[in-house]
C-alpha cells in the first residue's frame, strides 16, 4: 500500500527503503512451507538448497526449462507443483544472495491452478510455455505493481498495464512469480541500490552477481528460476549471465517487444536498450526467442522489425558437417582479460579447431577504445541530468558505481542537438568501418570474452568494453558458461599494464579472491543474425560437450 | 573545374550560380545530334518531343522500363541507342521545364558501349538492369562530381565516392546519364534554388513539378527518363511522382541503402529520410526495389534491415480472387482536398468495391494535425540552425518555401536533448496509437490523397500533411496516377474552410488554373509491408485498367 503524496514528502529515503524491504519480506513469508532463516551465509551458496528443499523440488528446479515444458504440457507435472518449487527456491535464494524485490505466491499459484485446470479441461496446453514459472527484472512493468528503476524517488510509480513482453509470455502460458533486483540508475554492471543493498554472487558472495539484471543472474544462478527476463544497454543481460554460469542473449535491437519499461532515457534512440532472456539452458533461450517472435509483436509495437525467428540452418552443410568460420578475439587491446578468461578462450579455440567443418581464425579488434568513448557519451547525452535529478529527489546517497559511470566518466557531457548529431555520425562511421572489418575477416561468428575477468569483487565492475562494444554495434551476443576459475590460473606477475584501466583490472585479480567463479564466453554475430549465433553455440555444445560442468 | 578557395571567397552567389548553369549547358551542348533552342515555352510541354525527336527515340523513351530491359538484355536494342535517346530527350526536357543539373553524355555513352560489348562477348547481360539509363537527384553522391544540397555555399563539395545505391545499380547494369534539380535546403515540396531557379510542371508550366525530387519528377514526366532515384523525408518522392503522373515509392526506412548523400541533418534519427524510385511504370518500381534488396545492401551498410524482397503473394486467394480489405481516406480532417482529388478517390473507391474479393471501407484519420506538429518540430530539432548557416554562408537569398518551412513554421524550435527525448516519446506514443487504430480497422492497405490537390501553382505547396503523415509513421507509400483535373471539377463555392491552412488551400484552386494536371492516389501499408502495397496496386491496376490514360 502506498502512502499519500503529502505523507510521502515527509518520508526519508531510509523509511521508503525499509517499507519496500518489509513488503518483500511479507511476500516471502507467504510461501509455503516456509523457508527457515539461515544462521550463517556461506561463501558458496550453491550447496545450500539440497540441505533444505525436497528431492522433488530439487529435481524440478534443476531441470532444463524445455524438459519442464514437456512435462507441464503433457500433464506429467502440474504447474502448481512446479511454481511452488520455484517459489520455495527463490525464497531461499533471497535469503542467501539478496536478489528478490517481491515474490507473488498467491497470484502465481492461482494462475498455475488455472493452467492446470485448462489442461485438464481442453486436453492441450494453453500455449508453447504452458505452466512455466518465469522471473523478471523489476523495471519491466507489471500492472498495479510499483516500478522504480532503482531510484528511491520513483517509489510511488505504479504500472497501469503489463509490459508488452509480459502479455505475450502470459498468453503463451507462463506463470509470473518473482521480480528481481536491479541497481540504482540501472547503469551498473552490478546490482546495488538503496532499496535493497547489494546482490551477491551465488558461487562466491564476495563477488558481484553482475548487473544490471543481477537479481535475475543471482536467482537463476541459485536455480530459483530457470527462465528470466533482463534488459541490456551495455552488458546488463550478459554480465549477470556470465557471472552466474548461465545462458543469456542480448538480441539485436527491435526484435523483441520493449513497450512498458520504467527507466530513464527511454526515448533515446542513439543507443537502444534491448530485452532478452537469461536461462539455465540454451534451449531455454531459444524457446523464449521463438515464442516472442512467433507472436508477431510488431503488430502492436510498430518500432519492431517483422523478421520471423528462423528455424532452418544458417550454415551450409558439407560432408555431413556444418561449415562455420569462427573468429576468436582474446583481448580487445584496451584491457587484457584475467588468466582464467584467456585460458578458457584459448582452450576452447583449440578444441574448436578440431571439429570437422569448423575453421578457427584470430580476429583483430578495431578501435574498441573509440567505441567506448562514443557509446558512453551517447548514453548520457543530457549529461546524466535525468539520473542526477532522480537521485537528488529523494536525498538517497549515490551508490559507488553510479558515481563511477556518471561522475567519474569523462565522456559524460551535456550535448547540444548539433553535438549529438555529430556524435551519431561518428557512431555510424564506426559501425560501417566495423562492418567492413567483419566482412574482410570472413567469419560467421566471433568468440570473445564477456568481460576482463570472471565476476569481480563487489563494486569493482568498472570496465564495460567487452559488452558495450556490441551494444554500440547492435550485434547479437550470446553468453555460454564454459569453465570456472582454477587454482592454477595464476597471476601474470611480469605483466606491464597498458593504461590505468588495465592496471586497475590487473590488480583486481588473484585465483583466491575469484575462487569458484564461473568463466563464460561471448558468441557474437552480425546484426540481426541472432539465430546464427544461437545455432553456432548449439553446434559447438553438441560437438564439445560444453558447458564445463553440470550445475549439480 | 573548381576555383581555389581564395578566389571563391571573393565570388558572389550569382557568379557561382552562373558558372553552375554554364557547366550544365556545356553538358547539354555535348549531346548529339543537338537539340534546338525553343522559340517559345508552351503551357503544356508534353506534346513538344514528338515535333523534335525521331520515331525511334520517341518509341524508346516512351517504353516501359521493363520492356526496355527485355530488349537490352536480349540485344534487340543497344544500350548506346537507348542511352542516346534519353540524353536527347533529357536535353529537350531541360529546355522546356528546367530539371537538369548536368548530363553526362560522354561517360554514359562510354559505359553503354562497354555494356553492349559485354553482352556481345559473354552472350548474357551483366546484371538485372543491363544497359538501362537512370537519372538521379543531385544530392545522391557521384564520385568526383559536386554535391550541393541546393546550397550555394556548398558549391565546392566534391563526392569522393559513389553513393552505395549507385554502386549497386551500376553493378546491376545501369547507365548514369542525368542528374536532376532539387530545392534550396531540400525541404520544399517544390523545386526552386538559386542555382537554377524553378523547375516547372511538364503538363502546365504555371504549376510546380513538386519536390524535393522535383527534377526527377519533371524529367520523368517529360519521359526524359524512365527510372530515377529520389529521396523522401516529408513527401519528396511522392509529390513529384503525383504531380507528374508517375509511379513512385517511399519505402519503409532502412530497406534501401542510404550511404553517400549530401544534405543537412544526415545523422538525425528521429525522422529518417528514405531513398526510393520514381518510374513511368509500376514494373519499374518493382524491379528497382528487388534489384537493390537482392544485392543484400545490409552487409556494407549495417543500419539496413536484412528483409528479402518478397515475391510470393501477400494476400490470401479465395475462389480464384485475391482477398484485400482496402481502407479509403478522402480527407485528413485538417485540409480538405480539392474537387478533382475527392472525385478521383470516390470514383476509384466505387470501382474497387466492384472487384471480386476486394472489400472497401472508409478509414477515419487519427489526429493528423498532431502528427504534423510532431514531425515538423523533429525535422529541425536544432531550430534549423544547420540550414540557416548554409544559406547565410553565401549570402544567397532565401527561396519562398525555405522561408515558409523554416521561418514561418511555428514548430521549428531549438530543442534541448531532454526536449528532443520528450518529443520522441510523443512520436512513439502516436505511432503506437496509430498502429492500434490501423489494427482495429482490419485493413490491408489504405488509399488516400497524395496532397490537398493536384500540382499547385509555383511557390504554393504549403501543406505537407498528406505525405509527411506516413514519414512520421514510417509506413510505405506508393503513388499511382489515376486521373487528371477536369473542367467539371468545379470549385465548391459554399465550402467553409476549417482553419487558415484549409482556407489557403481552398482559395488556390480553380479548374482553369490547374488545367491538365495529373491526379494521383497514395497507397499506404503497414511498416515494412512495401511488397503488400505494390502488390495491392498491381492487382487494382490489373482489375481496373489504371492509370487513367497512357502517356501518349
Amino acid at each position: 500500500m502506498l502512502p499519500s503524496p503529502s505523507s510521502k514528502s515527509l518520508e526519508s529515503w531510509q523509511t521508503i527503503a525499509k517499507r519496500t524491504q518489509q513488503h518483500r519480506d511479507a511476500t516471502l513469508a507467504a510461501v509455503e512451507p516456509p523457508i527457515p532463516d539461515l544462521p550463517e551465509l556461506p561463501l558458496d551458496s550453491t550447496p545450500v538448497p539440497k540441505t533444505i528443499l525436497t528431492p522433488e523440488e530439487l529435481s524440478i528446479t534443476e531441470s532444463d526449462p524445455v524438459d519442464l515444458l514437456s512435462k507441464l504440457s503433457s500433464g506429467n507435472l502440474s504447474s502448481a507443483t512446479v511454481t511452488n518449487a520455484f517459489l520455495r527456491r527463490a525464497t531461499l535464494a533471497q535469503k542467501l544472495v539478496n536478489c528478490i524485490t517481491e515474490l507473488m505466491p498467491q497470484a502465481a499459484l492461482e494462475r498455475a491452478a488455472y493452467l492446470d485446470a485448462y489442461l485438464k479441461e481442453h486436453g492441450k496446453p494453453i500455449g508453447p510455455l504452458h505452466g512455466l514459472p518465469i522471473s523478471i527484472k523489476e523495471m519491466i512493468n507489471v500492472k498495479d505493481h510499483t516500478c522504480n528503476a532503482g531510484f528511491i524517488s520513483w517509489s510511488d510509480r505504479i504500472a497501469t498495464s503489463n509490459a508488452h513482453i509480459l502479455d505475450i509470455l502470459l498468453a503463451a502460458g507462463c506463470v509470473l512469480y518473482a521480480r528481481t533486483t536491479q541497481p540504482q540508475t540501472l547503469m551498473h554492471l552490478e546490482t546495488s541500490s538503496n532499496y535493497f543493498g547489494t546482490t551477491h554472487n551465488p558461487f562466491n558472495r564476495n563477488l558481484t552477481s553482475g548487473g544490471s539484471s543481477g537479481g535475475e543472474g543471482a536467482l537463476l544462478g541459485m536455480r530459483g528460476s530457470c527462465l528470466g527476463i533482463g534488459t541490456d544497454i551495455g552488458g546488463s543481460i550478459r554480465s549477470p549471465a556470465a557471472n552466474n554460469g548461465l545462458w543469456g542473449l542480448r538480441p539485436t535491437s527491435n526484435r523483441l517487444p520493449m513497450q512498458g519499461m520504467t527507466a530513464t532515457m527511454l526515448s533515446a534512440e542513439h543507443i537502444l536498450a534491448v530485452i532478452g532472456p537469461l536461462s539455465t539452458s540454451l534451449a531455454g533461450v531459444k524457446v523464449f526467442m521463438k515464442t516472442l517472435i512467433d507472436a508477431q509483436p510488431w503488430i502492436r509495437e510498430p518500432s519492431l522489425v517483422p523478421l520471423p525467428w528462423k528455424t532452418e540452418s544458417q550454415f551450409p552443410i558439407k560432408g555431413g558437417n556444418k561449415t562455420l568460420k569462427i573468429g576468436v578475439l582474446t583481448d580487445d587491446g584496451v584491457v587484457r582479460p584475467h588468466p582464467p578468461v584467456l585460458r578458457a578462450l584459448t582452450s576452447l579455440a583449440s578444441k574448436l579447431a578440431s571439429v570437422p567443418g569448423v575453421e578457427v581464425v584470430p580476429f583483430t579488434p578495431l578501435k574498441h577504445d573509440l567505441a567506448w568513448s562514443i557509446i558512453s557519451s551517447l548514453y548520457f547525452a543530457d549529461g546524466g541530468a535525468e539520473e542526477k535529478a532522480a537521485i537528488a529527489a529523494s536525498g538517497e546517497p549515490w551508490r559507488p558505481l553510479s558515481n563511477f559511470i556518471l561522475k567519474e566518466n569523462p565522456n559524460v557531457k551535456s550535448l547540444s542537438i548539433a553535438g549529438m548529431w555529430d556524435l551519431t555520425a561518428k557512431r555510424d562511421a564506426y559501425r560501417e568501418e566495423y562492418a567492413a572489418h567483419w566482412r574482410e575477416s570472413g567469419i560467421d561468428v566471433l568468440f570473445c570474452p564477456v568481460g576482463p575477468g570472471a565476476a569481480p569483487p563487489i563494486d569493482c565492475a568498472r570496465y564495460w568494453g567487452y559488452t558495450a562494444q556490441w551494444n554500440l554495434l547492435d550485434y547479437p551476443a550470446l553468453i555460454a558458461p564454459v569453465s570456472k576459475v582454477l587454482a592454477d590460473d595464476v597471476v601474470d606477475k611480469g605483466y606491464v599494464p597498458r593504461n590505468e584501466q588495465d592496471r586497475y583490472n590487473h590488480e583486481l585479480y588473484s585465483p583466491e579472491k575469484y575462487v569458484n567463479a564461473p568463466v563464460s564466453v561471448q558468441v557474437v554475430g552480425r546484426r540481426y543474425e541472432d539465430e546464427k549465433v544461437v545455432e553456432a553455440m548449439e553446434y559447438v555444445q553438441e560437438k564439445l560437450g560444453l558447458p564445463w560442468a553440470k550445475y549439480v
